[in-house]
């Protein structure tokens, strides 16, 4: 079993990804790893800590995130990260490429490079995001990689994100619901209304329309939303956490008594904190609908993220999250 | 120069509605105030209060949240709210509705009793929020009210808007933004591409697409958005403040120390409160697109808020929303 590994995408490139190999590398000794990239740099980074578990690919070329995607990924054959999709389409070995390089780039790749499951017309990116409770993350697909769905996307995102969230958290059965401007059946956009009645008869937990309100709540597991939607509930409860956690600082920087209450907080601070950035847990995010496991991680990731996500790439090919993926299609006699 | 007022709209209905208007009396000597309901009802609470300035317009029947609006507005014409309406339709002394009430039945009552602006097909709610900055609000239109909206509805909702947070805070050219899943101008869905250039050309302050993380920022006065959307960015917001005050208190009281910094921190906690509970300051928002000044103050209302409608809606007429409105119109000429 091998994975992939883009060295030079992200903002701590090549650094911080060689760095997560090696701690991937030590926790799965069964597993190899092959880093994409500039030979020599990689191998500075190594610094002799390499094993015969980890290989490189040498790649002088990096896609930034300033490049048109379509472009860059059919002309930079010399890039690490198409260097890398190549790889992964023709070594059945390799179960899946990780990189924390360009969003577009890296779907555009997958799309063009491995292509979709049967079925799927559109994959999707589906983020993890923490909720108030304590042991309860929600997932939400799609977060913007798709916009002007179509209810048959929305089903299918269901499907999709039904079956990652069962295999991350163990979960048989995850409740589903459907972003909506109310909770009752005949709220909502016209999208929305003809999805409800899609996503009623699929082979999913579908527990109806639930309000963006509800979101982190810690009441659904799986949050189905076309694109632009999805992409305003991520955003939103991002910009509002921060928010939060700006008027706080600011208010505790002009109060002496706060400030003294905030060093005895000190501990309710780190939990919050850790809390709140349970994108760091998990890593990346798979593309979900493709034929083999591409998983994306946030452009800021250090060394623990890319660990993060070769703990998670290895779950879901153990736990064959695409051939679940296509089983779920047809079931819901949608592969056609 | 009267304001008629649903005594028997909101949960606090009639006591602290009652209460709202005789503080907005005793502050606005020069306003008459009408209210509607069971006229024993509203003088027990009023119990010698009273005085030459405020009447009640007695309205034995209630509108309930669960009534179908449009039946609600059609046959229950001895509502407290059908019977502000005819008020508020025949009097022109008076200058606005305010109500607690459902939200449905105060639109459909705007639109059947009162009429739209010419050129305006759907008016729109626009309430106001923090942001992360000490003294800076952000208007939101439209949260809701309106789904499947048109480039030109939004057109619309940008120049409403525009004029209405100009004349609450004073602002001759407020930030107007696009609710965007990116910042780029090719970045959208077909809506917001085809809403883009409209706006562009419009007699506002765009500032361009504007992502859903950027709303709290302080960065943009006004943010335009179709209704969906608009609901899923401000119910995710309101979600995930919450969130982070539920996870906030549950730290809190399951360390000692934390429990003890949160006693010295009571005065950051109080301004985090009172600066996240916007909606209190303002009151209610206008129904804009309206014909005449329709205020939804929100159903928990308590007395203070009632008041603070009553200077919103007094402020709105002396500075003649309408009539701007109006004019932004023709200007854009879009009023055909």
């Amino acid at each position: 079993m091998k994975i992939v590994v883009d060295a030079f995408g992200g903002d701590n490139a090549p650094g911080e990804i060689v760095e997560g190999v090696l701690l991937g590398a030590q926790k799965h000794a069964d597993v190899e790893f092959v880093l994409c990239g500039d030979e020599e740099k990689i191998k500075q980074v190594l610094a002799g800590r390499g094993s015969d578990k980890i290989s490189i690919l040498h790649a002088p070329d990096v896609i930034t995130n300033d490049e048109s995607p379509t472009e860059a990924i059919r002309n930079k054959e010399n890039s690490s990260l198409v260097k890398a999709f190549d790889l992964l389409k023709q070594d059945d070995d390799v179960i899946a490429l990780i990189s924390a390089g360009s969003t577009g780039a890296i779907l555009t790749g997958a799309i063009m490079k491995i292509g979709r499951i049967k079925g799927i017309s559109r994959p999707a990116l589906a983020p993890i995001l923490p909720t108030k409770l304590p042991n309860k993350d929600v997932l939400l697909i799609d977060s913007g990689a798709n916009v002007d769905c179509k209810p048959i996307n929305l089903m299918h995102f269901a499907l999709m994100g039904s079956a990652y969230y069962s295999i991350l958290y163990g979960e048989k059965s995850p409740k589903v619901g459907l972003l909506c401007n109310g909770t009752e059946e005949h709220k909502g956009n016209e999208l929305t209304k003809q999805t409800f009645p899609l996503l009623k008869n699929a082979p999913i937990n579908f527990v109806g329309n639930v309000e963006a309100r509800e979101y982190m709540s810690g009441n659904i597991d799986v949050m189905v939303a076309e694109g632009f939607a999805g992409n305003v509930l991520l955003k939103a409860s991002e910009g509002a956490v921060l928010a939060v956690l700006s008027l706080l600082k600011r208010s505790i920087k002009s109060h002496l008594s706060s400030k003294i209450g905030a060093v005895f907080m000190s501990k309710t601070f780190k939990e919050l904190k850790s809390r709140i950035d349970v994108l760091g847990k998990h890593g990346g995010s798979p593309f979900l609908g493709c034929k083999k496991l591409v998983m994306k991680n946030h452009g800021t990731s250090n060394r623990n993220n890319i660990a993060s996500s070769i703990d998670q790439a290895i779950l879901l090919d153990k736990n064959k999250l695409i051939q679940k993926i296509e089983h779920a299609l047809e079931v819901s006699g949608d592969n056609a």
